[in-house]
């Protein structure tokens, strides 16, 4: 048996996703890569801001010793204390360097903190739909993904998580703004979701954690502040990167804030400390702690993606196809019209024959719904209004 | 219960490391920092070469497009490329660029392989002593380590590994040159491992995989060659990083090589590469991986090292001392003298007080022992002398 068979049975199972994907490259070799609208993935196609660049070559000019070698496996602690001012802000806490513990991504920081926290055995609610490698994220520490559903339009649906709430309950795992849907929940929804898990905690002894996955916070539109996490609800840990923003997703960076009022906060602590060691993370990369200390006032390029959103929306709007308005990142969910009846897959494929490239939202837990990455130009995006418009009534 | 009752165990057993660290940091407070002789850690000092800082900021001058975007899980395919001639050359085989994957680093890298190939409960044999994380790394996978004893000169013991050998044995987990010990394994005792793994396979139908830890594949002295491996065996599996050669702990950049002869190869890198990717390193750092791609000329700094160990094996001659002579990496095995019995905890707390920090081999499962590093100035190991006396007779 060459490879574990857990990792077997899901390499047969994702050969659908990978199907797709074998598909895009293949059309973009048949047709031209320009001749296909592959909204397929969440790669941002913005270069990193300028200031990016001018610190990152600041920094390698300088080329200070030890910039290169170990530092804490938490992180340099100045990089630490810089971010711990800024999610300070983002969340409504005070939160020093030690609270801060940088990271290999939101990836590297959601297995840092399921590795911390989950026995075997334990639950994560996650609502539905969801990021596909949750399932995945959440398994490799011997727990078990839970799922809730969401409301009509996305929103978390309290009920359904207090429906799920069990004495196995070691965390609920929310992403906000929200991919697939972009999503951003409100304040009296995160306010709600607090209440119900306090209430559970004080009934069971076991108050559940609350994981934000919060890549996107920073893009949101029309006016929008995705609300603080860690001041809403005590035993709250936040994961995020600089992939969206800075559209750095190769280079891995990303960090973890504890919240400051979790239980034994110190082992708390010490325990993702220890798991990012030994997950073989070790620490987060060092060049690139380095330069995100200096970008904490850098702000992700909103009004470019929110010109796409508008040109995106006109599209299906032209189209004649229905859409969650997205609040927040940048993925539009689109609902399979009424030929296709709930079959996402079948809407997928009549896309491909027009050479649009979208995912199923089967994939994310929501079969008759598809997604649409609108990190690629404007002009890709109204150009592909009549392939579209094609699409829907293909059938 | 705050964090996951495996995690809390640990925390609560590696507190002796720690205790060494925080009176390591306690002592530079006390006494200054150049009074401390500290050989504990194995963060290399030397700054990375030259030809990496003028290659790094050559990049980062040239600042392309793209390049700090997502690229294929396994890395940049012109990377894994020029990777593959590297360690071809090294292990007398021949690889193409579908048999590297880019790691973070080497304990990425390991926790990689062993999430890919690991079933719940299988065992995994170790040579002891060994490098203290790989316990954690095999248990991250469910995996269990099983120790196999080393001949008195720590070379394998192929009998004892023979020993260990049952049905559940997925690998054997080889660190050559070897932490702490300094042996570089020969070719005629690695020949001697693949032929029992060989017949234990054709046996029982089950092939170990041999996995290769080889950070310090080019830290070797007197002329000496690291053996190769891949060709030695079908069924093996190379880890290894430049935190060592080019002193880029920091940086988390390293690689997976797969030995061209495995069984159902296809399979085993899919299942590598599905395993980075939800480990949650998702790919190794963007930037370091163009960066190694161009330095596979470049050697680590040998002669530096080798003068450093002729400094400290004249240290502990002074001294009195009885060590094992290293053959590679950058460590010195110093055996406790009779005043300590076989107690190295005693003679690690003998040579504190003479303000001198080493690692005690119970750490590494070898009592009796202690690891100084000799990634330190020439100079500082020069001037231990008197200090490492006075500890042997101080007793």
């Amino acid at each position: 048996m060459p490879v574990a068979q857990a990792v077997k049975d899901v390499l047969g199972s994702s050969s659908m996703i990978r199907k797709m994907f074998e598909e895009g490259a293949e059309l973009k070799k048949k047709f031209g890569a320009d001749k296909i609208f592959d909204f397929s993935i969440g790669n941002p196609d913005l270069e990193p801001p300028q200031a990016f660049h001018q610190t990152l070559l600041r920094i390698v000019t300088e080329n200070a010793t030890g910039s290169h070698g170990y530092m804490p496996n938490a992180g340099f602690p100045y990089v630490r204390e810089a971010l711990a001012h800024k999610a300070s802000g983002e969340h409504g806490v005070e939160l020093d360097f030690s609270h801060i513990i940088m990271s290999v991504g939101a990836a590297g920081a959601l297995n840092t903190i399921l590795k911390a926290v989950l026995d075997r055995g334990d639950e994560v609610i996650v609502p539905r739909p969801y990021f596909m490698e949750y399932r995945a994220y959440i398994a490799n520490h011997g727990g078990r993904l839970v799922e809730a559903s969401s409301d009509d339009d996305f929103n978390l649906d309290i009920d359904a998580i207090q429906a799920a709430l069990s004495e196995k309950t070691a965390a609920v795992l929310i992403n906000s703004p929200h991919n697939p849907t972009g999503r951003v929940y409100p304040q009296s929804t995160i306010a709600a979701l607090a209440e119900i898990l306090l209430r559970h905690g004080g009934k069971t002894g076991r108050f559940p954690y609350l994981i934000a996955d919060e890549p996107y916070r920073e893009l949101v539109y029309d006016g929008l502040t995705a609300p603080p996490i860690l001041s809403a609800y005590p035993h709250s840990i936040v994961a995020t990167s600089y992939s969206k923003n800075l559209s750095l997703p190769g280079e891995r960076i990303g960090y973890i804030a504890v919240g400051p009022r979790n239980d034994d906060k110190a082992t708390l602590i010490d325990a993702l400390i220890y798991a990012t060691r030994i997950l073989g993370y070790v620490n987060a990369p060092a060049l690139m702690q380095r330069c995100v200390a200096e970008l904490t006032e850098v702000k992700a390029a909103v009004s470019v993606y929110a010109a796409r959103r508008a040109a995106f929306k006109k599209v299906l709007d032209y189209a004649g196809l229905s859409y969650i308005n997205p609040e927040g990142a940048f993925y539009i969910f689109c609902k399979a019209p009424g030929g296709f009846a709930n079959d996402d897959g079948a809407f997928v494929d009549a896309l491909k024959k027009q050479l649009i490239l979208g995912v199923p939202g089967n994939s994310f837990g929501a079969p008759g719904w598809v997604r649409f990455a609108y990190c690629v130009s404007e002009e890709k995006i109204r150009n592909s209004a009549a392939a579209f418009k094609a699409s829907v009534s293909g059938r």
